[in-house]
């Protein structure tokens, strides 16, 4: 139905948006401005894809190379960042749908790193890591350059959990096609990823 | 009057300088011994340009390729350094000489980078964010090896101005020449970035 | 008696194993769980390869063109891990362990930089600039992601020590042969930075 790079397209655009609304939303918790949210908002966003684009060596790197990631990331930053400024509820609320945000995009950015992995003739397993650098690449400079320290460290079950959701698509596209595996990967990793955030908030 | 790779090094030189100055500043403030102030200068100095070569593939990176910089950095962060030790006036003092320096590299590394992309063949808008990504960097990879929350995160203007300043240079050299909009883009730059430090710290 | 590859792969996986056994003990003083110990324990141990192999421009980097350091990092770690955190008498004699782990990973890394880029066609002054950022490059970024101002920056004559015994292998490696500098380089490092760690212990 669509072609590899179609698809990874029409993966990293919403992956790229959410990053990037996971971002802006840490920035208002950290009280930056609306220029640091922004900013933070495009490293976060293409932060995962940069670290394997430079690890398997394809430069210019991916957003160098289309206009359209930093066209995404750039109003998804700032709304954001005005929508969660003006939010009621305080930091319980903000982290949750930080959370979530993140599930989404560690979960879409997994699977955009596998399939691009496989496209540059990366073995399985590699893929499967290079998926798991994508996933949580983006996340983990937006912790570092925030302070914090990274959620990949201190949460169980988040880096590993990128790689078992890469795993499992890379085990089902024999047997399942592309979109039924695509689907349960993503699924797999954002309910699970949802479930241990709600179960740690309580 | 000068070749393109002739402006790129006269720009680079002082541009390196100026930020193992700041590096070496900033290591007087966070009591780092000699060592740690020079490694600190070293990275500060290249860094931007180092993460403009990764992303854009020009490898080995420029310091690798010509010994001129590193020969640069390392006496100038420790005469700095030691200069610096010295000084009187404690934390306020030093927190505004950090700034002037930084100011002066954020507008040359921003130009050198911007010239450097064009050189290598990348279209204008990205050659406009590589020279913020070079402008940027080192003081970036600077404030998050020391565990600060970077200038660029929680200031106003400091990427924004960088990407603004690129783009002056970038539309006015077809209309002014070379020095004119090297000129004008470096004064914009320094002059905007040091009235928003004057106007902070009153 | 050996060829290059085999003498750089002979001292890698030892590295390998002491930079992710330093990572694991780092990660038991932060108390953080068996994921996040894990995961820091692979980017120490393969952070400074993987720094020098992206600033030569050496991709894919040398981690995933042979799964052989993964398989090393990864158990080592977890073992590691759970023999520290049952480990009695506290932070002392913890800090003390990581920083002889860190010693040995510091000459072991710093030779292999030297001889891969000296393999690379990189000239000898700056392969010992290499040797320094392999050696340094790995407990760099586990100090960073910690949240943790780096060794590197804080402590004498760390990186210098690593830059002197790089020096000392190529200076020797003419007269003395291979094993000799090899030997004689790493017994410089791990004994004066142990010395130093030993000293300012007490």
């Amino acid at each position: 139905m669509f072609d590899l790079n179609s698809i990874i397209v029409i993966l990293t655009i919403p992956a790229t948006a959410v990053m990037a609304a996971s971002a802006a939303i840490q920035a208002v918790r950290f009280d930056f401005d609306l220029f640091g949210a922004t900013f933070l908002a495009v490293i976060t966003a293409v932060g995962g894809g940069t670290i394997r684009d430079i690890l398997i060596g394809a430069t210019p790197v991916f957003w160098l190379r289309d206009i359209t990631f930093l066209i995404t990331a750039v109003p998804v930053g700032i709304i954001t960042y005005f929508i969660v400024a003006r939010m009621q509820g305080g930091q319980g609320q903000r982290f949750r749908l930080l959370s979530y945000f993140d599930a989404v995009g560690l979960a879409l950015f997994t699977l955009v790193g596998v399939k691009v992995a496989i496209n540059a003739g990366i073995s399985p397993v590699m893929a499967a890591i290079l998926g798991g650098i994508t996933g949580v690449g983006g996340g983990m400079l937006r912790d570092v350059l925030c302070g914090v320290t990274p959620t990949i460290l201190k949460s169980d079950f988040y880096a590993t959990l990128s790689l078992i959701g890469a795993a499992l698509y890379l085990f089902s596209v024999p047997y399942l096609g592309e979109e039924i595996s695509l689907a349960s990967s993503f699924a797999l990793i954002t309910v699970v990823r949802i479930a241990i955030v709600a179960r740690n908030a309580t």
